[in-house]
C-alpha cells in the first residue's frame, strides 16, 4: 500500500486536478455510478473534539474508502498545529484491503474550492465581472483563488463579521492582480458570483442584497443549525448542490425546506448539469445557487488524484501491508 | 504513526493479550467510559462486496478510531486470499492525528476468541468438564482454543452442519490432550459450556437442548435475521451481551425481544458482571446465554495492544506522516 504523508501534498496537488476529481465525482453521484455513505459524526467528550467518517464508493472511478477525522478546537492553542484534522484512506474495491493513506488536511481545503468552482464553471453567467465574498478565513482564500481560474473577473469585494480578516481576501486579489474592495452586505448587489464561507449559525445574506442573474455559493453551511443566507434566496434562486440528501438536512436548503418554502424536489444535483441531464442556467436574470455541503466521494476523488501523482512522481511511501 | 502489517500479528498478538484488551474495554463500556459509534455496513454492488466501518472510543484506554473493511466472498476463490479484509486505524484522541494502522484479519478473529472466554470466565461454572460446539469452521477453531483455557474441561464434543469439519475441533481438542466426541444436538445437554459459531439463519439449538446449569456463548449472529438458538433459550437463561442496543436488533437477543418473550431490560452487559455492578451467574443451575455481536472497540482495544508489543519488540514500521 502507499502512504501519501500530509507535508507532500502541497507540491503534489493542483487546483486543476482537484477541481477535475470534484467534477468527475459530482457527476458520478448524479449518474448512480458513486454514491456517499451515511455520515459518522461524534462529539467524543475529550478535548471537546468532533469525530467522524465521511465514505463512499465511486464505481465509476473504483475509489473506495473514507475521511476519518474531524474537529480538535484546542490543537492550535494547545500544540500549534491545525484544529482541523483529518486522513483519507483507500481501499481496493476488488478485495477490500487497504491501499493508500493520505494526509487529508490540505485536500479537505483544495475539494472544497473546487465544489465552488466546479458550480461557478456550469452554473455562473460566462460574463460575470464582480467576485462577492463573505467570509475572509483561511478556507475563503482557497475558495476565491480558486473562483479567480473559472471567469474573467475584475474586481474582488468581500465583507466578514471581523473586517480586520479582509486583508486576506486583498492578498489573494492581488496575486491575480485584481482590485480588492470592502463593502457592507448591500454592497454584495454588485457582484456577478457571490461566495460565502463562514461558520454562521445566523442568515448574513438577505434575498434583497443578490442582485438577478448572480451565482451564489453557499459553502459554509454542513451541519444542523448552521445558516449563511436568507431562505428566501432559495426561494428566488435556482438551487443545486453536491447531494441532495444532505442539502435539505444540514445544508443551507435545511431552512427553506424546514420552513416549507422550497420543497426537496426544488433542490437539483450539480451533477445533472455536469452530465447534461439538467439545463442549469437558462436566462442571464436567473439567480442560482449552489449548495455546498461537503460529501465523503469528494475527498475520495482528490485523494485517489494525488496518490496517482504521488506514485507517478516516486513520493509515495510504499509500505509491503 | 506506526504501522503493523498483517504478516506480524500472528507473532505479536497472543491469546492473553487479545483477552485482557477484550475484557478490560467490555469493562470500560458498563462503566459509560467507552461507547462504540454507530456502524456502517453497505452493500457496495462490486464483487458482492460488504464494506463498512466500526468506529469507537475508550476514554478510560484512550483508544480512538475505527476498523474499515468487510466481506469480499470472491477473494478465495479468484484470489486465493481470505474473503474477510479489515483493517484497524487508530488516532490520537489529543489531536485527531492518525496513530497507527493495523492489519485487522487475524485480531479479528482473536478478538471474538477472547469475548466467548471473557464470558466464560465471568459466567461459566467453576467446575465446567464438557464444552460443546456448534460449528465446526476455521473461527470455531478460534473460539475453542481460547475457551479451553477458562476451565479445566475433560471433554470436547461438537456438532456442525457438515460433519466433514468436524476434525477442525478434533485437532484443537488434541493439541490440549484431550478427547473429542461428534454429537446430535440432542447430545449437548452432556456440555456444561456451549459455544455457537455459525452463519445461520435458524435456530439450531432448541431450548430442551441445553442442561441447567450451562453457560452457553452464541458468537455468530450478528446480523438482522441471522439466528443460532430458540428464542425460547433466552427465556429460560439470563442473557448477557457486549452491547445491549446491537443485542436487541443484530444480535441474537433481536428475535427473542421481536417475538415479545423478553425485554430489552432483561439483557444485560457482560462489562457489568466485570466490574461487579452485576452478580452474573448466583447458581450452579442457572443457565447464562452470552449474546457476542461483536463491537468496534474489541477491535480497537486489541489493535492498540498489538501496537504496544509492535513498538516494544521493534517491529511496527514508523511513518512520518
Amino acid at each position: 500500500m502507499y502512504i501519501v504523508p500530509e507535508r507532500e501534498i502541497a507540491g503534489l496537488m493542483t487546483r486543476e486536478a482537484a477541481f477535475s476529481a470534484v467534477e468527475q465525482v459530482f457527476a458520478a453521484m448524479a449518474s448512480g455510478d458513486a454514491y456517499n455513505f451515511p455520515v459518522i459524526r461524534e462529539a467524543i467528550g475529550h478535548e471537546d473534539a468532533l469525530y467522524g467518517f465521511k465514505g463512499g464508493f465511486d464505481q465509476a472511478g473504483l475509489t473506495l474508502g473514507l475521511k476519518a477525522g474531524g474537529y480538535w478546537p484546542n490543537n492550535l492553542e494547545k500544540r500549534g498545529i491545525i484544529n482541523h484534522q483529518s486522513t483519507v484512506f483507500l481501499f481496493d474495491p476488488d478485495t477490500g484491503k487497504a491501499k493508500a493513506m493520505v494526509g487529508g488536511n490540505l485536500l479537505t481545503a483544495l475539494r472544497t474550492a473546487a465544489a465552488s468552482s466546479v458550480s461557478i464553471k456550469h452554473l455562473a453567467r460566462e460574463d460575470a465581472k464582480v467576485i462577492g465574498m463573505i467570509g475572509a478565513g483561511h478556507q475563503a482564500t482557497f475558495q476565491l483563488r480558486a473562483a479567480l481560474e473559472q471567469r474573467s473577473f475584475e474586481k474582488v469585494i468581500g465583507w466578514n463579521l471581523h473586517p480586520e480578516m479582509l486583508p486576506n481576501l486583498a492578498k489573494v486579489a492581488a496575486e491575480a492582480g485584481l482590485p480588492f474592495e470592502a463593502v457592507e452586505l448591500d454592497g454584495m448587489t454588485e457582484a456577478d458570483m457571490i461566495i460565502s464561507i463562514t461558520s454562521s449559525f445566523d442568515a448574513i445574506l438577505g434575498a434583497g442584497q443578490v442582485s438577478p442573474g448572480t451565482h451564489v455559493a453557499c459553502m459554509g453551511t454542513d451541519t444542523k443549525g448552521k445558516q449563511e443566507v436568507d431562505p428566501q434566496l432559495l426561494v428566488k434562486a435556482d438551487v443545486f448542490t453536491d447531494e441532495v440528501a444532505q442539502s435539505i438536512t444540514i445544508g443551507e436548503a435545511q431552512h427553506a425546506v424546514g420552513q416549507g418554502l422550497i420543497q426537496e424536489s426544488d433542490v437539483a444535483q450539480i451533477g445533472a448539469v455536469i452530465n447534461g441531464t439538467h439545463q442549469g442556467r437558462t436566462s442571464d436574470d436567473q439567480i442560482t445557487l449552489f449548495d455546498g455541503t461537503g460529501v465523503g466521494l469528494q475527498d475520495l476523488a482528490v485523494a485517489a488524484s494525488v496518490v496517482d501523482l504521488a506514485i507517478e512522481k516516486g513520493i509515495a511511501i510504499e509500505v509491503d501491508f
